[in-house]
């Protein structure tokens, strides 16, 4: 697999070190120009500017929502498959829109992982029918920004005030809101919870074809923000493009 | 797109209305000579003999686990793509080695959709890291065969021993193990309960990146057996073989 990453940073370096063995060559292009990557793995060519070498066949997003807004339309012109994991971007809709009517006649794929949620199956295939969904978030007050006592609500409302919030946060949101088609039916509530050992992602599905409810407690990575799950549903979505025995939606 | 169906039941039926305008061609062949669909869709045209018509482009198993091991040899030597419901067979270790050995020869992919359970993106994304699963199925006495006043529990055992005496029913443990890369790591409760309005999943997963409870309620298809949202994650993984913009894993 040849894939070129948008951002250098701890996302990046996870799926790294869990695709080591099926990866021939990772360029990666970070606006900080971090090397310590390319220490550790031969595999690895930083660029120092912005390009999309000829014999990548997929390209990764993992930097934040200012670098898909910037780097999207020439992954989409380039033709190759993308991986975009700050989803948050698509909650401003006039650049939605933009990307889409690019896609269109772009001869990549996108694909938005799963992320640091889960069911996702779920919601993609009952889009149709689904009535509402509620997302509860509960992180560390410091990743949050925030400092607080005890457990605090510090959001209620829809995806795209939360994403304008809390940019670095809640993507998962997004996600959610593009799996069902709707940005409209999803409601977020986020809480800052001091001394929370997991990211905490509570979900409620309601829909005509059934009801749902996922609970997730992910481990973060170091920077406590992000969740690993979302480090390695990126994976598990490189994995795909290429498994001949795919399980799930 | 051009689809062979194999089996012609109520799943079929309610994937034919789903994708009616996605559908220029369905094929259907089943042992039982099924009539209905011929009537209601103009584009189905019944197969009186097994076989793959050169025009498809892929089969979809909707029948029983004895179909799966029945046709799978021919479908993977054809080269199409293969989306499978009755992941049952695959309980099977004999018959799940061959079929692995003849994928790697095809060049087909073959996909098991999420059927009536969800999260199937947090188990493939770590099946490297889980310890175990816990699979709680409840569904009506009448569906499981069994007759009771009150809620019984009237199964408690391994994937394996589920799929032997409720092969009908329990498919989901298999496609749950297949994500999981894991027979061992699911373990399987079947709870037969008298007035249930919905099928009930409660799956518990236990990994060493974060702790997963999933609540699945589904509306059940006429047979009280199967959940609707087995065909409607069916119709899911049929669209996303072409889709390009793809959410979740």
């Amino acid at each position: 697999m040849r894939v070129l990453f948008i951002g250098g940073g701890r996302i990046t370096g996870t799926i790294l070190k869990e695709l080591e063995t099926s990866i021939e060559r990772a360029y990666i292009y970070d606006k900080m120009n971090v090397n310590h990557l390319k220490d550790r793995y031969h595999f690895v060519k930083i660029l120092k500017d912005f390009n999309i070498p000829n014999d990548v066949e997929c390209v990764v997003e993992a930097a934040s929502i200012e670098a898909v807004k910037e780097y999207s339309e020439e992954v989409l012109k380039s033709g190759k498959d993308y991986v975009i994991l700050s989803s948050g971007a698509f909650a401003n809709i006039d650049f939605l829109t933009a990307f889409m009517e690019l896609l269109e006649t772009s001869e990549g794929r996108v694909f938005i992982p799963s992320g640091a949620i889960g069911g996702l199956d779920v919601v993609v295939a009952l889009s149709k029918w689904i009535e509402s969904i509620d997302l509860i978030t509960r992180k560390s007050p410091q990743s949050l920004g925030c400092s607080v006592e005890e457990e605090t609500e510090i959001f209620s409302g829809s995806v795209l005030e939360a994403i304008e919030r809390f940019p670095k946060n809640i993507n998962v949101a997004v996600t959610l809101a593009l799996a069902a088609k709707s940005f409209e039916k999803v409601r977020v509530k986020i809480i800052a919870s001091p001394g929370l050992k997991f990211n905490e992602h509570n979900l409620r599905i309601l829909s005509r074809m059934g009801e749902y409810e996922f609970i997730l407690r992910n481990k973060p990575l170091e920077n406590q923000r992000t969740s690993l799950l979302a480090a390695l549903s990126t994976v598990a979505t490189l994995r795909r493009l290429k498994e001949k025995f795919v399980v799930g939606v």
